[in-house]
């Protein structure tokens, strides 16, 4: 079958399962991932301290885990979640937010994924090359087959930790260590609404709760998005702006139909 | 007078009175619930570290415990407020968020309950049965007329802890020791939306720190959330969906007047 | 040139510029402050954690701090990034939420004064009053050439701090050490909104990080919130209400103009 038919598919088995989503996630957009991830029929839970972390992911279908705001409580937490997840074999998508920005936030992402072991890994290049060693004071460790290709920095990250890899940007670029998928949807005013790559991890985190496999089920969720941004510009009138905008990416999720993803989606 | 019009009355009475509810609620829904507090004529704040929990609350005509991201930080602060809130002798309202599905959860329920004798308890069924010690490892401790049947849930625990118990779902239960309501208003959108129970307990402490009765002022706020869910289900256009209906709860609260609840209040 | 027309300017200075503004503030209008923040083209982060925070402001072209959720770790990241940000001699954006309200906002305020020197301080008329010690326990502590008069006392406060002092309210009050403006934009509405005296904050700290001069920066973003406030206003038809209202001002600050600026904005 065909990758974008089973992308469309994954619309269908989300509201079949209805996976709960585990966020340990930041305070800016976690009502925006909360309301996401009911858009598109899962069902969130946020708890972001120790004392429950793993008794929350015992009944979790997958786990996101996002460093947005990250402390020292939050992480001790998705570090303890995370081991939960991992036991559970259930898929843990990591959201780097700011991987590079500061060294507190490069140092926690690496600790993550080096104690985690995230099943995905979603962000913008950035954040990525951050964790690949290509930016900033470690710059140069690693050797990637071309560092101005997005394609190859997603694959070698993918390979090196065995994940699935998810670059989002103009064309977003998903990898995993033997399939390589580019998607062309999206818009840019999504670049103008706070946590939009946050609500894609989501949108990520909701489909892998809900499909096998995590290579489709992260193609799905940054899909979704990418068509919701192109569904809720067009329905944009004059005088409307960034904030309709933004309701109207809510409008676009809750109403998707595989019909829509098969007639929208730009994969290749 | 007949309870719809104490209800209908009671949107007047906030307005007159625009109390002072303080919240010590969760980061995913506490800006919906301070912008509907502000909707029905009431005033917010929230402020949940321990340093001026106590504060707070003596400028306060009501209080809202909410432990949807409880943290051992925010969980003192409720306590030290609800101290206080007793010996002023205002309301409290507490949203047991979750409990049952964490140890954590359902401990520190517990021991708000316990220390802090909420004068209003609003959950889903799942969570006043934990409470009642009807679900989980706790199932079976306590005996109730009919575990099946929503209206004597609610009278065993408001009897017990001589409170008001709402039990919000398809049908609303509202009771206390003496008072039986049901509500039949809401739409099934309302469970689409995050925090649609976070601000309905917000309602309800926007009604009883305007109002004498808490009782009534409980019967308000969830009537309201309810109607609120109804009119904005019937503004939806083609092509409008989870979004815009969330925003248009806003606008139905707002707008809410005595005369829509007598039309369209569903009290039995 | 005139000041008007200075203001006009700053929205494309924005633009063009797109300064980072470094948000410590509340989880309960963080979203709200980050859409604002990118409705007018600046780019904000918000991180509220010591461990980062003097490394977050090295990115920064201006600091936002907001104590509406204060704690004891927030108020240290607040003090650091304060210091961080004086010795980068970026402006320091203090919104001193709620300062008056508990002893501890009160010590909290002063202290973030003492420490940090704000460039710029916005408040309602409590807030500042609290500052000068005209209020409470500390009331009379200061002279003032008029106590009724906000003109008044917003010089008298920026005299004292030699700072850019904003009293937001009915009329907006600005004022510097040697200037002082007026603005009658502005709809009460927004006073039904959580969160758009925080918005204006950030809209003074997207304007001060674009700008050279910081009293045309904090008119300019209490300008904007102004104007948008009226906008948002007039576009409402029969139904809608405070949540479409709220969803207008991001719609109005994301399509505001030069010409809508030098048309609606009412200074004197």
């Amino acid at each position: 079958m065909e990758l974008l038919q089973k992308i469309a598919q994954t619309v269908v088995q989300v509201k079949e399962k209805r996976p709960l989503v585990h966020h340990i996630t930041n305070y800016v957009t976690a009502n925006d991932c909360a309301n996401i991830t009911l858009a598109i029929g899962a069902s969130p839970v946020m708890a972001s301290d120790l004392a429950e972390a793993e008794d929350m992911v015992g009944l979790a279908s997958s786990l996101v885990l996002n460093i947005g705001t990250l402390n020292p409580q939050s992480v001790a937490a998705m570090l303890a979640a995370g081991k939960k997840a991992i036991s559970r074999e259930i898929p843990i998508i990591f959201d780097p937010v700011g991987a590079g920005a500061t060294p507190y936030r490069t140092a926690t992402a690496r600790q993550i994924i080096s104690e985690v072991k995230p099943t995905v890994i979603r962000g913008n290049m950035s954040e990525i090359k951050t964790l690949l060693g290509l930016e900033g004071q470690t710059k140069g460790v690693d050797s990637v087959a071309d560092e101005t290709d997005g394609a190859g920095i997603a694959q070698t990250l993918a390979n090196r930790l065995n994940c699935v890899v998810a670059i989002t940007g103009k064309t977003d670029i998903i990898a995993d260590p033997t399939r390589l998928c580019r998607i062309d949807n999206g818009h840019p005013q999504l670049a103008n609404v706070t946590g939009t790559g946050c609500m894609a991890t989501s949108l990520v985190g909701s489909c892998c709760g809900s499909v096998e496999d995590v290579f489709v089920g992260t193609v799905a969720g940054i899909t979704l998005m990418g068509i919701a941004g192109e569904l809720a510009q067009r329905t944009l009138k004059p005088g409307e702006g960034i904030g309709t905008f933004r309701i109207r990416l809510f409008d676009a999720i809750s109403l998707m139909t595989e019909e829509a993803i098969r007639q929208e989606g730009k994969l290749s």
